[in-house]
């Protein structure tokens, strides 16, 4: 091979006429008669190469697919290519021949092997165009949200995973041996994020969260990426759902003017988000509930996933938003740190964001007067010994605040329409499953 | 106070002769006989109001320090007064009382109390002006990191810190118990960043790594943010340097330029980083031990702090440089995916990046042929069987690729002149330390 400089399939385009190298995976091979033609993948787009001269192919007709290939070649226009361009007169080197046959194709539109083959299968599978726009997105999911923050004025902060006491004193918490004695794993940065309320005013944290809940359902896994925000001086649950706002606007925003090949390639489509998303409190949404859908929940604390999903669609035909806020959840199914409505006080300051059937964050406003904090810790059985470090910052002053926590995959599965939240988790984890 | 919309401390000088309302934490209040001077501190900086009236210092006179108060005033030009503004005619309102006195002051320019003292209480001595300056380079730096990698066409993974594995085989791991099993945190994500070479080309991980190292001492904690990254199609590890070269000069400029203030405060400066940082060979830099400070390491495998240390005294004579890389590290000393030097296999296409003293990245270029990969876990004295799956990536054909890691605190340790590791680590974990 030459002495070029290597480019990316994505920028083929630029360079009619010019003999260019390429490098990256023989994504496949299509022999038709004396025309053959090489589809190179590399960690970018794909890119074809017309195959015509007979020692050429002779030293690729063998080649497995998934080696690793250089290909140097002339860039010509060809409406027929895909992308409008392609190479020819091209000469092949391979880097990393491949010897095994595969599992199964990857080189085809839909990845045929089930979920479970899949994942143990991930290191190749994930190399499907499919999957890997699917990651892309998570990607810029991920920066939409700390841009968006960065911002407003959030400093972005990275808690301890190794703590002494389970965050929200729940079960569900793994245990971890730590020098002779126990630690857990962090179930949410929730107690940090709030102590650094008192130091940065707004923060905010990306990053892994454990719950040990032995659960196997399509909603749950034991390790996902969870996106904090907390925020001092607010008003009430109001202010903290307007920034929530444009946070989702501007994920949604990014993800259409940077990845829209992604999308496309998925059919998937991100809303448009109005100037608010639609609010409707708990007790009024039971009542919809009722009149719209037949069924009386009314004396339940807590929204089901049917209802979640019922509420999603009275909330597209009543506004044609995609989105809706339940606000005032009552108090018996919140943390104890949930602020109370004081003109309600078994309803809260707190809210869930629906989004296409689905709950996808939860916030609110938190307690922040330290007589009350003690007094809630008490309420819900819990002992303030274990909250020694997080109580200091309310003993020494901390402004009305609040916060929410979204989980990134479970929104990048309703972004792309997954069935389970383990088509959008990079290496999920699950009660079956610690490998790859 | 009236319906006027609260500024941020440091939006003051923009508001010259207008009523203003700023809200924060009452830093100090200075008496001086019939003047006095109350410093609000909000998430952003710090604000003197000017108290004339004797009714309005009446109700503040008794306040104590970080009580949660609201400032209206009108803002004045005054030489005097820090930024040259502050704020007159003033009326104020407690939010949230204090009614315990502070531990430690922490409105003094010095953070008196010593470190153990200092982390018992850190959800209020973080709030002190040159801890929040720390932590939000720490920040900044996080940022800066992704900025130059996504522009360089990386996209960011997360990946499991569950692991049924211990990465590189080593101790120092954590054990979970995982439904009735047990599983490991990780102690880098280095095998599934390779894997995911396969997919993106080019990767980065922003994230929470796990060393069960039962050491204590000023250089080491059990939990740190590691900054990895990892390139496929690069001809060696040298590719990987220069890429690492642009990572660290973007996060000095970003500093610089971002963060100017910050830095200040800490009395700290970040180095220029020329277009190329110097490198010695690993051999080479034992021969400069001993030629230029007599001490004959020659016969060791690896560089011991002080050996670091005079290395970067004798780049800073030698090129100007506060940083260093040393290349061709002994292979025996690397874990077992190093790529040996084919010229000279007992020593591997590695290297350290030393700054001010310290080793602060490991990287080079890795084994990317399956069965050479295979002969080292053997050599190493691993189990194959617990790679199953980052295997599998190279049976399917993985480019010649390299990457680095880099501690976050660790880096930022170094810029701000810090004695100890936990001085830049938000609630560090040790072996005594696992709260708040």
């Amino acid at each position: 091979m030459g002495n070029l400089e290597r480019i990316r399939t994505t920028q083929g385009g630029e360079y009619v006429g010019r003999r260019v190298r390429m490098a990256g995976w023989l994504h496949r091979l299509r022999r038709l008669g004396g025309i053959n033609f090489l589809l190179l993948r590399d960690g970018y787009g794909l890119f074809q190469a017309m195959i015509e001269d007979a020692d050429v192919l002779a030293g690729v007709r063998d080649v497995l697919p998934e080696s690793v290939i250089e290909v140097e070649g002339t860039v010509v226009a060809e409406l027929q290519a895909p992308g409008g361009v392609e190479l020819r007169d091209c000469a092949v080197r391979v880097v990393t021949p491949v010897t095994d046959l595969l599992p199964f194709e990857i080189n085809k539109k839909v990845l045929k092997p089930g979920l479970d083959v899949f994942l143990d299968h991930a290191p190749l599978g994930l190399r499907h165009p499919r999957k890997r726009a699917t990651f892309r997105l998570f990607s810029g999911l991920l920066g939409a949200f700390r841009e968006y923050l960065a911002g407003q004025g959030f400093t972005e902060i990275q808690t301890p995973k190794l703590v002494g006491t389970a965050t929200e004193g729940g079960a569900n918490v793994f245990s971890v041996a730590y020098f002779g004695g126990q630690a857990y794993l962090a179930q949410s940065p929730q107690l940090y994020k709030q102590i650094m309320v008192g130091v940065h005013e707004r923060v905010y944290e990306v990053g892994p969260v454990f719950r040990a809940e032995p659960h196997d359902t399509t909603r749950h896994t034991n390790q996902y990426t969870s996106l904090d925000a907390e925020m001092g001086f607010i008003g009430d649950h109001s202010d903290v759902m307007a920034v929530l706002t444009g946070v989702v606007r501007h994920i949604f925003e990014t993800l259409r003017r940077r990845h829209a090949a992604d999308l496309a390639l998925l059919d998937a489509q991100v809303p448009n988000v109005s100037q608010s998303i639609p609010a409707v409190r708990f007790r009024e949404a039971q009542q919809v509930i009722l009149e719209r859908f037949g069924e009386d929940c009314r004396s339940e604390a807590d929204l089901s996933p049917q209802h979640e999903r019922w509420l999603c669609q009275w909330a597209q035909e009543a506004y044609g938003s995609e989105l809706l806020f339940v606000t005032h959840y009552p108090a018996v199914k919140r943390p104890f740190y949930t602020m109370p409505d004081p003109t309600d006080p078994a309803h809260t300051r707190s809210f869930d964001l629906l989004f296409r059937g689905s709950e996808i964050v939860t916030g609110g406003q938190r307690v922040h007067l330290y007589q009350q904090l003690l007094g809630h810790i008490e309420k819900w059985g819990l002992d303030a010994a274990g909250f020694e470090g997080y109580l200091e910052a309310f003993r020494y002053g901390m402004p009305p605040h609040g916060g929410f926590g979204m989980g990134a995959e479970r929104l990048l599965q309703m972004i792309v329409g997954a069935g389970n939240l383990r088509e959008t988790t990079l290496f999920p984890r699950d009660m079956k499953r610690l490998s790859p």
